[in-house]
């Protein structure tokens, strides 16, 4: 039997800590499958003598990740670390320099820097390994790079954040509000103390430009998503959904276009009945679109020690196994320019909700602005606040009216809105939440 | 660049086609993934001038099977005949042993020769992947095989069969009979005109065998499988499951117990907010529990000639990648015997309809049965024949009652529902579906 490979792991927290135990209790099964072991030989971390979930004295402590990175002992990096920048991205692309594969859950770090990670990956016949950066134990990346390898695909959508799907469930459910239902999310540890990268969608923006150069043979660019977050979501807009037959989840689409690649995280009605919609919490979930074929999703925990360390020691015994896939699923040099697909230009239905001045003739002067950008209507709907729909609402207070649209483009439902503003028939900003059909 | 890989295809029905046609149009992409191309360069079927999707003038034709799978041109056999038996399985061990690697769809080749076809692979060091074999696209061997390869399994589970999902559904929505909606999927080309294969739950079985041996490193043994298929369901029991909070799908479930592998497939009722529930229609679904990580859930298209020459397609660029994992993920002299956990045995709650007959302490005398047994019950209702549930029925008819049990064993419920019988207190015969929790 060949020798095992030998595992320098830098970054000892929850996910290390299990990378560890189950390289060590999986030993047996790990070797029989990739038809040699795994061992870790070395370790770093920030501080050595942290109490940690997992005795590490066994292993030779290396004083830097750069240090470890080109460990002589060492034929595998694992970087646990995290960040877009150093210490990661130097280590990394000293590892596989130095003809190490490496095995990596950094979303940020392959957001940002991926390509030019790749093609060192590439020139020195080295694995870069990253399942656990998306969907942590949901083989998503395997699935495109390997498993639909034949298929074109057309659109790859999902679930990427469980923090805020964890959010829109409790809204949803309770009728509660973002501000209750984030607190509680960071109660519980589901949200950090500053949630903006999550909840404003830019972790979800990272993990789908990975998702879209694995499916579209595209150059990773995180700079190509347009971001929208959930923060503006109201129990209102759930409600109205839920009548409309849709539920609200924070997407990230990548999807190819007649205009280029479409890359967008936003807020996203989608069919109650579509597989996506079902998943609740904080599981995440990808969709994906393959020509000529219905949609395959893939349901699972996007995140936690044991899940992600689950996926990274699959990519360690791929490693192990001998399996040098392409990064991306393809050369660096045949990976093409995102065309970046204007937003403006995007197209589909959209949900409108409007707070109409409550006079005589308000639905006409909505109706007609969007009339007149060729928008048509598939329902609307005039709620008093106790959400008794109504045919013409009293003089009291503004009336929520809702707006269901057929697909239209971005670009008119925003000049649209401009003149209904202009007009000065409803107040306040209309809250506008694209519909994602499956 | 490496030469493409040489392909031959025995068997061109819509799968053979479609793939010809994939492999024809994906060619570059295909390249740039596996660092070869693929081209087809023989082909086989029953008969050379039958018309066909694809034109397969351009390819050399193979008198027989036997011949292509030995074709000194051929680097790679693909065989999509289909059948347990000759030509399919003589021609594929052929090919395994002159060198070549296999893929095949064929479920019941392996189900029943896959242990002798793993060992020829091993020995001449080919590939035997069968990608299509379970649930056509959806990446599930893959996962079990690379993606999980880390993790301990105790559970998988699911839709394995869109014939009979597709009849569940249906009878669930619109409250028809199992023979009604039989009829439509036949009409639909949903079934097939002998449709016991199906119904009879042994498809499910031979895919399930496939998937249990993946899981758990046992030998595939389809003997090992318990098997009752849906044909005894009713509306009633599903308009009552749905009352408890549950589906009916005919799952294949293999689960490691300290008894052995459990593998079965059954009717079984799961809770409706499960993934697994919410898969309708045809589609097929696998559910796997792995330790101490919540259930990853892969959902798909089972079947079709895209799906499926999809997952043929992948599974050939894993051979033109050079990929060489083992059939059923480990050596074939690790995998162990499967220790058949005996049915009699199997944990778990169960739903019990029973046709009472209608006369004072009925229900006492069922209840004394279970209690003689220790089965505990979660929950008891009797109904009229409108379905109005009732504290204490009317003379006239027998009434149906419904039982749901708190976790108990087979074997007490068999003994029970014995001595209910026995006692004369119901019409007809009990019936049972086990439930499976999330």
């Amino acid at each position: 039997m060949v020798a095992p490979l030998k595992v320098g792991i830098a970054g000892l927290g929850t996910v290390g800590a299990e990378v560890i135990r189950l390289i060590e209790s999986q030993g047996r099964v790990l070797a029989a499958r990739c038809g040699r072991g795994a061992r870790v030989v070395a370790v770093t971390a920030r501080s050595k003598s942290k109490k940690r979930a997992v005795d590490v004295c066994g292993f030779e402590w290396a004083k830097t990740p750069l240090e470890l990175a080109t460990h002589p002992g060492i034929d595998c990096f694992v970087e646990l670390m995290g960040g877009a920048g150093d210490p990661a991205l130097s280590a990394v692309e000293a590892a596989l320099n130095a003809g190490k594969s490496v095995v990596t859950a950094n979303k940020a770090l392959l957001a940002k820097h991926g390509l030019r990670l790749a093609r060192a990956a590439e020139k020195h016949g080295c694995a870069l390994n990253f399942e656990a950066a998306v969907g942590a134990a949901i083989p998503v990346v395997k699935t495109l790079r390997e498993g639909l390898a034949g298929t074109s695909i057309s659109r790859v959508y999902g679930i990427l954040n469980g923090t805020c799907n964890y959010i829109l469930t409790r809204m949803e459910q309770e009728g509660l509000s973002f501000a209750e239902c984030l607190k509680d999310a960071q109660r519980l540890g589901y949200a950090e103390a500053d949630p903006s990268f999550d909840v404003d969608g830019h972790d979800t923006a990272q993990k789908l430009a990975l998702l879209a150069s694995l499916a579209f043979g595209t150059k990773v660019a995180q700079s190509a998503v347009y971001v929208e977050g959930i923060s503006s979501i109201t129990p209102e807009d759930l409600r109205a959904a839920a009548d409309l037959g849709y539920r609200v989840k924070l997407l990230g689409v990548a999807v190819r276009t007649t205009k280029g690649i479409e890359q967008r995280v936003h807020p996203t009605m989608v069919p109650k009945s579509s597989s996506i919609a079902q998943v609740m919490g904080v599981t995440n979930a990808v969709t994906i679109d393959g020509e000529g074929i219905p949609p395959i999703t893939l349901v699972g925990p996007g995140a936690g020690g044991a899940a992600t360390a689950s996926a990274v020691v699959a990519d360690i015994a791929d490693v192990a196994r001998g399996i040098r896939a392409k990064p991306f699923g393809r050369p660096v040099a045949q990976l093409r320019d995102t065309k970046k697909a204007p937003m403006e230009r995007h197209e589909g239905g959209y949900y409108i909700r409007l707070l109409a001045r409550d006079f005589p003739g308000t639905a006409a002067a909505i109706a007609t602005r969007l009339a007149e950008q060729n928008i048509s209507i598939e329902s609307i709907v005039q709620r008093h606040a106790n959400g008794a729909a109504v045919a013409r609402a009293g003089k009291a207070s503004p009336v929520p009216v809702i707006l269901v649209t057929y697909a239209t483009n971005e670009d008119a439902v925003r000049r649209a809105l401009q003149a209904v503003q202009h007009d000065k028939v409803i107040s306040g900003r209309p809250q506008v939440i694209r519909i994602e059909k499956n």
